[in-house]
């Protein structure tokens, strides 16, 4: 891994993939073909694009229960209590509705609601993702979404991954489709015969997917389009080499886009950090593409002090962050910008990825600047609630009426003034 | 105003204004003149669009201070009340952070920061809207924020309007400049020599400012593109026409695009509300842009009974709901889909655009459906904390790592692994 200074400090952010001018216009074609042609386009869709003539798009109970026969027990079990944890951790997020009163007898608030549905697109290929299942459907349970719908593409069996359908019936999900790619999202955004509308979209895909969600937002929220996966790690001569190599391994070999950053106060970890990640790539059976990874988005920053290493992390926004130093936890209140910050060094990365109960789905590419993971706020919506009493409109009509007339509004003026016009 | 029955129900959704092929090319170039020329692209387009050539862009202490002298004293002190009721409601919304602990020594949590830095974009031209410089600052005021920047077009004078000078000063924002449209989204988001970037943008503008906004999303955060006003009148029998009439015309006002819907379950006053609507009309100041608003997208809906009424706003989703019912609140619990939500008959829409302190910056075309008014949140971001113990990762080691082969990622089970192989 290459060995620099902090001056020479490279931006983690990536050219967002817009996709070609073929692949905008194939989406927006499937979309318009969609919403004219309802289910029939979508059998046709994922016959031409999945290899699967379907009879149907709905998965059945029977296909559920016949997926917890071909997944271990163990397994089952490893889902339960990763459901539990993370539902656990999401629960300390609810927020009630909450007014204040004053002795007029005016009411202010605001009313919390959660949305009335969702979708949740689950991407295929050759791996199974229930980690993506619990971590996008378990935050919208919480909230109180009555109803969500989760979509994803199917095998060439017609089928889709046991795993899956085993975690999206242990976190609760009642509702689910054969069908991926920007297809489905034109279903969950527009409506089919057989697939209602949701009001938000959130769960990773290919880049069709995500042109798609781009397309529909407005008429569905949808969540943030994540960019490749980013860890940063911020240790001193007190951390193992050994370990940090692999934590920077675990993002890497997700994509050969991912970038892993290691930001030390220590010439000699640097060193020693550089050898491990080329011994360790030798033999990962995603050597390719982690070595890859590593070759032109890793790097190790040797920082003068901490406050500087500091200062480097907070500037590269990380999507997530290890901080393996002496009192790490003291560090916390000088972190502003990471989406989520591992402390310690028994918060290896992965233990968030599957387990731990925080969210998985973080703010990628810089924009933990401005942006925070998934919670159960994104399911919900807040309104504004003023129940004005006739007390304090008496004791404030003037001002209100002089701030309308201000702002060249004489209606506005007028519609306060009608109250007391009797 | 036509009266309809709830079954022919029209959605409250209008197309969306994405501008014309030649306005957006002319944004583009803009912003790319702004990041190759910085200030001088500044001056350069001041000078072209709004008739002046300024010899800096900064608005100094001294004209502030001058601004005071210009507004009559009446009208500070209901600026201050007003910011005075905004801070207050604002500051409920704000949330600590949390965590939760656990006895083999784990902490798992959420931390709460304020974005470092905000830009609020105020709208120039004929009137000067100082409301729109209190909704938007004090949110980011109360988050934390510590640099808020305000830009605003100047006039032909060389000056920004005294009313927003003040309001801005009472709100509490100390770097002012002289500069709008495109061009100024574009040194908020990627900075110049005397304007450094910010990490969100925030405030209403006319349609360049919008296709800016689109267009850095992403490199910096934005908020809502908001759509034209809307307002819908939720009421019975027992509620006067008058002032129903005088309420739907406050947001006619606005612009001949905007949305003033009444859904009753009163035949007669469906009635008594056309007609006094024309009658208010007649002397408007604005009444050709509100009789526009009217003829295209004013109606009367009259409902059967109440709950199908209340089914017809949840549909509409309307950035603002006045309920003037008996017993108004009682409907709070089954309104699923507003902005903001007026109670009862002292609670005239105008009162929430300028003082009872709620934000006036709400979700538009249906988007109440998913979106939330402008909040404290806004501003901040969450990090999720993970701080494992020892004895987590030894009792859950296993389990990590066979759910991370599942998904087929080696070198995660390695990461986690690594700790416990020295």
């Amino acid at each position: 891994m290459k060995i620099l200074k902090v001056k020479d400090l490279i931006s983690i952010k990536r050219t967002v993939d817009s996709g070609t001018e073929q692949q905008r216009a194939a989406v927006k074609e499937i979309i318009s073909e969609v919403r004219e042609k309802g289910d029939a386009a979508l059998i046709e869709y994922t016959e031409k694009f999945d290899g699967v003539r379907l009879s149907s798009l709905s998965v059945t109970e029977e296909e559920v229960d016949e997926a917890f026969n071909e997944i271990s027990e163990q397994f089952v079990s490893i889902i339960k209590e990763a459901a539990e944890n993370i539902r656990a951790f999401h629960e300390k997020q609810l927020r009630p509705s909450w007014m204040t009163t004053d002795k007029t007898g005016t009411i202010l608030g605001q009313k919390v609601t959660p949305l009335a549905s969702a979708g949740v697109y689950v991407p295929g290929g050759t791996a199974a993702y229930p980690s993506s299942v619990l971590m996008n459907v378990i935050p919208a349970k919480v909230a109180g979404v009555e109803r969500i719908v989760m979509v994803s593409p199917p095998g060439r069996n017609g089928k889709l991954p046991p795993a899956v359908l085993v975690a999206a019936r242990i976190a609760g999900v009642k509702e689910i489709y054969k069908v991926g790619g920007a297809q489905s999202i034109a279903a969950l955004s527009y409506g089919t015969e057989t697939i209602k509308p949701v009001d938000k979209i959130t769960g990773p895909g290919n880049i069709f997917v995500a042109l798609a969600k781009r397309e529909v937002f407005g008429d569905v929220d949808i969540d943030m389009i994540a960019g490749p996966s980013e860890i940063a790690v911020l240790a001193d001569s007190t951390a193992k080499a050994h370990e940090i190599a692999a934590d920077l391994l675990s993002q890497a070999e997700h994509d050969s886009r991912a970038c892993s950053i290691l930001v030390t106060t220590s010439e000699q970890l640097a060193k020693d950090v550089s050898l491990e990640v080329e011994k360790q790539l030798s033999d990962l059976p995603r050597k390719e593409i982690a070595a890859q990874s590593i070759a032109d988005y890793g790097a190790i920053y040797v920082a003068e002090h901490m406050d500087e290493a500091v200062e480097t992390i907070n500037a590269l926004a990380p999507e997530h962050l290890e901080i393996i130093t002496e009192n790490a936890i003291e560090l916390l209140g000088k972190i502003r910008n990471a989406g989520a910050i591992f402390i310690g060094r028994f918060s290896s990365e992965p233990v968030g990825d599957y387990f731990a109960g925080p969210n998985h789905v973080l703010p990628t590419n810089g924009t933990a600047r401005f942006s925070s993971p998934l919670s159960v706020e994104d399911f919900q919506k807040k309104s504004s609630i003023i129940a004005y009493s006739q007390t304090a409109l008496e004791q404030n009509i003037d001002k209100i009426a002089a701030f309308a007339r201000l702002e060249g509004l004489e209606a506005h003026a007028r519609a306060v003034e009608a109250r007391f016009k009797d």
